[in-house]
């Protein structure tokens, strides 16, 4: 017996796909074939992960010319590197001989790439330098490495898999005098995470993009966090009354804090932690003797950011922690955290990982076991999409908002698309 | 490369379910696409598993207000529970909010089902009665949790996730004369295994019904058991006698044995142990003290009921076997078996769990051993059905007689299918 | 929700292998779906697993009457056994009664084959000889088990799936002179290893067809084996002077070395090894005292043989060494490595199994981790297949051209295709 799934065409996964856009509500939760269809999750690779920029990691990673890191976007890995000249470059990681991986670590440092197989060799501008064996007819011009988009944002590296890149200049504008004063790019990464979530990878997103599930769920985080989402947000009253205290002190430092207006694309809003905490640690207390840059003030709260499709961010006076989300399947998606202080920082001295790690391998924990049940939830058959309160999820709202309109984009897109899904 | 499988569509399903069954030949096993094929897996959840009455375990699981027990047909979770009237009430374990599952246990107590995700709360009739944030407008009325058929016969929990449920009364009035006498609402649960087989659910069905594989793999259950599928068994000499003697003790007692007309759909039948064994024990010997209810004869073999799609019984003397089949998988399935005992006994002084379960135990072993292997040769290249025999395994026979019914039947349904299969 | 992979059609795949062939590009690697896809998966099992001859293992694993072999091709599994009167003979490992596997083992002995099930009882001839309950009017001549092609070349067997099996003349009459003197059918087994790599079966033959890779990956093997694929190989010097002296060693003991002209479907060649290497360990000592059959001379190098699709050989003075692939999935091969000395040898004292093993092992690793960054990297959406070497790579490219002129045959074939691919 013979068996198998089938090749899905690109037609099948359009009709998939405009049959659920067709079955949405608006207020509610997706169709069920949004967070299990295959077809689904094959619109949503070519619709958003190979066309949108995606977070890498903050650029502190690659402080000097030959560092390198990889990451695969589904079933494509990339190579991020610093090249000689200190100029931050991507490739397809597959080698033009034999399509070989070049690289089979997630970070490292080298002075050029050295295929494993059969040792071809690029500079790390990608050009391909040597063969052996290949004959005098053959010109390796022809053969360097295929690049990708890349850019740092104030310290975000980001890639595009595109071939023309979407505009990322007005996040960039907006969110830099946000950042800047935070010094992402004297940071060095001091503790990482990476988990796996059996859940689509929307479900990990709308579950951060509400802190409605806070109060029954993460009893680390609320030390510091409040269930707040805007400066004005009607549910607090002594909170409110910090947020105005805070903004004066802000607006004293120059450092600005009322919410950005990033549509649906994005968000970046500085808001104060609980009354009395610092930090986003158990104890409230700051993360690292040594605050970030040039700041003199630990009480910043946090400048929180995000990004369609793949990326949140928080920037303490004194840490930067940055999530990345990438999709592995219909029902699988890997979440990684990196925990930066800055970079002349002691261990043991001005930080302690256990100290500083703590709430958010705790939060990041109860998420994925609230995403994995949402997940089981919705593959029922007696799952039926549900509203979401207005108040407190606003948030998904609008990243709903982006992503119908994205994949109603993408639908309508003429012509060819990436040769992968033909 | 994005290569994935494509959604089925209902048409391919019933394309494929109709070259299977054209294929079909009476009195041989089923051709390989019926144990292998994912579009004959979809057609039978729908056509069957998602139709009929599943048996879901005994009722003595949930002894007081507030118990709850979960179970999953294959994606859909659903809770039963005992409400606070005494009532059994079923339902899809599935938040009307934003569809996370209720219950992540098998089984548990609480007097009112809340969502881990936002703390929505139902009651245990099902009514939402709780929300946060979702502000004045809302009607929580609307939103209460989707309601299951299910019911108790005797003491065994059925439940039936179609909209309108089909018969179960033949079957409670001629199984309740044979298994009231053993009062299984006056049990407990003393032990219970769950397994997985990795074969298609009708190979373990077909396993069990019939006994031509017991000689060669099954020394345990031949302790007591005779393989006889019917009091006057061509087959047997000594055992025929038995059942003779038997007969009159079990009609002098007032029990009912003599075979019952289920047609396809269930049997239920007294029959005879080995002379001089009293349970399906080791030794023979019962393993409770305690006799069941208000029996007070030790010799009554064993009350044999099945039931079409997936549970079959032992009511004996003093002990009750319950097994619960369920689909997982074209080529995976769960097996629960669940031993109980008169509610009063008492471990280690009227029974002891070893001796209770173990032949049983080792039973599922050896059979989950058979269907696996079962299972590998239908696979191959060279499976060609073969020749059931008339003698041994009627009763299979009679299972394939309902299932290939029950498909054809789903065949000529005309209408829309389950919501989720579109 | 109810979502899954359809049965796949022989048009989509015949689709799917001849859009995949147009792309091809002559002196390039595969396109992506050659190495990825289920359609073509599917191809490759149908035009090529069960259509040419398979390799099983040498002969030697059979030695007596009602010995006794398993393996699997893909989901079908073969029992190939001695037969009483000293025959080898293959059947499908599937009992005509419901299918079950008969044997469970991967090797053994049996005087009958006796089913697990319900014990219906072959013949080594394949007849059924014993039911039990079958009636009267059953008539088990109908019912022996399905014969399946067979043969030794010179103590290599080889099976066939097709209804007719292709010419295994040519290659049985090219390589018996060369392999004859090492007397395979007087050698035993001494060591087996089966691994399984994450890779598509054809990069595993490509990676075996050169030694392109070697000088990068492979130090233990490089101990004794030169990069050289030809006598006159142009990229040696020394070599090649050892070349021209053991030739006439070779001729003056009538061993045949020139290369035989397989075409595209075998190899064979007897070439040396490095300068002051008699075998293929770590110290380039032979591996056992004991040299083959009548073999006086140590100094023989290695015949070097493969055929298409699955398996190559080394028969060296003291030593055999056989690989076998086998297609697991798309991305998933299994290969097992044997190593057989004389019969008559004596473990501890005219071998040791570590010494002898240990270059394979490590080698069998690194192509394993050599295949896998392959495989990973002809996932990607960057991967374009790109150019072989000619001079080192030239094996690869004749397996190519068999490849794409057997899956074009296959294209070509009219009528219908094996019962379980429709």
């Amino acid at each position: 017996m013979i068996d198998t799934g089938a090749r899905i065409t690109m037609d099948a996964i359009k009709n998939a796909l405009r049959g659920a856009l067709d079955d949405c509500q608006d207020g509610y939760s997706l169709p069920q074939a949004f967070y299990n269809d295959d077809a689904i999750f094959m619109a949503d690779l070519q619709a958003i992960f190979q066309k949108e920029w995606i977070f890498v990691g903050p650029e502190c990673e690659l402080p000097n010319a030959g560092d390198y890191v990889m990451m695969t976007i589904y079933d494509t890995p990339i190579i991020v590197l610093r090249d000689h000249d200190g100029v931050i470059r991507a490739f397809h990681n597959s080698c033009r001989h034999r399509g070989s991986r070049l690289c089979d670590k997630t970070r490292g440092h080298t002075g050029r790439l050295v295929c494993p197989y059969h040792q071809w060799t690029y500079e790390l501008s990608g050009a391909l330098v040597s063969t052996r064996y290949m004959g005098d007819a053959f010109d390796q011009d022809k053969f360097p490495l295929k690049p990708v988009h890349v850019t740092s944002v104030e310290g975000l590296v980001y890639i595009c898999l595109a071939e023309t890149a979407p505009d990322i200049d007005t996040f960039r504008a907006a969110v830099t005098p946000y950042i800047k004063p935070h010094a992402p790019q004297r940071t060095k990464i001091v503790h990482e995470s990476v988990i796996v979530e059996e859940a689509n990878w929307k479900l990990v997103i709308e579950n951060n993009r509400e802190c409605y599930h806070c109060a029954g769920n993460h009893p680390e985080l609320l030390v510091s966090l409040v269930e707040m989402a805007l400066p004005n947000d009607a549910r607090f009253g002594d909170e409110f009354r910090i947020m105005e205290e805070k903004g004066k002190l802000w607006d004293s430092l120059g450092l600005p804090h009322a919410p950005v207006d990033g549509g649906t694309e994005f968000r970046c809003i500085r808001l104060p932690f609980r009354d009395g905490a610092y930090s986003m640690t158990m104890d409230g207390k700051p993360a690292s003797k040594k605050l970030l840059g040039d700041l003199i003030e630990p009480d910043l709260g946090s400048v929180r950011a995000f990004r369609i499709p793949n990326n949140w961010h928080h920037f303490l006076s004194e840490m930067t922690i940055h999530f990345r989300v990438l999709p592995l399947g219909p029902n699988k998606t890997e979440v990684r955290t990196t925990w930066c202080v800055h970079e002349d920082a002691v261990e043991g001295w001005d930080y302690d990982i256990e100290h500083l790690s703590r709430v958010w391998i705790e939060t990041n924990d109860q998420d994925k076991r609230l995403a994995e049940e949402n997940q089981r939830g919705t593959k029922s058959l007696g799952y039926e999409p549900g509203p979401y309160s207005e108040i407190s999820e606003f948030m998904i709202l609008n990243f709903l908002d982006w992503y119908r309109g994205a994949m109603e984009n993408w639908l309508r897109e003429p012509g060819r698309q990436l040769q992968a899904a033909e």
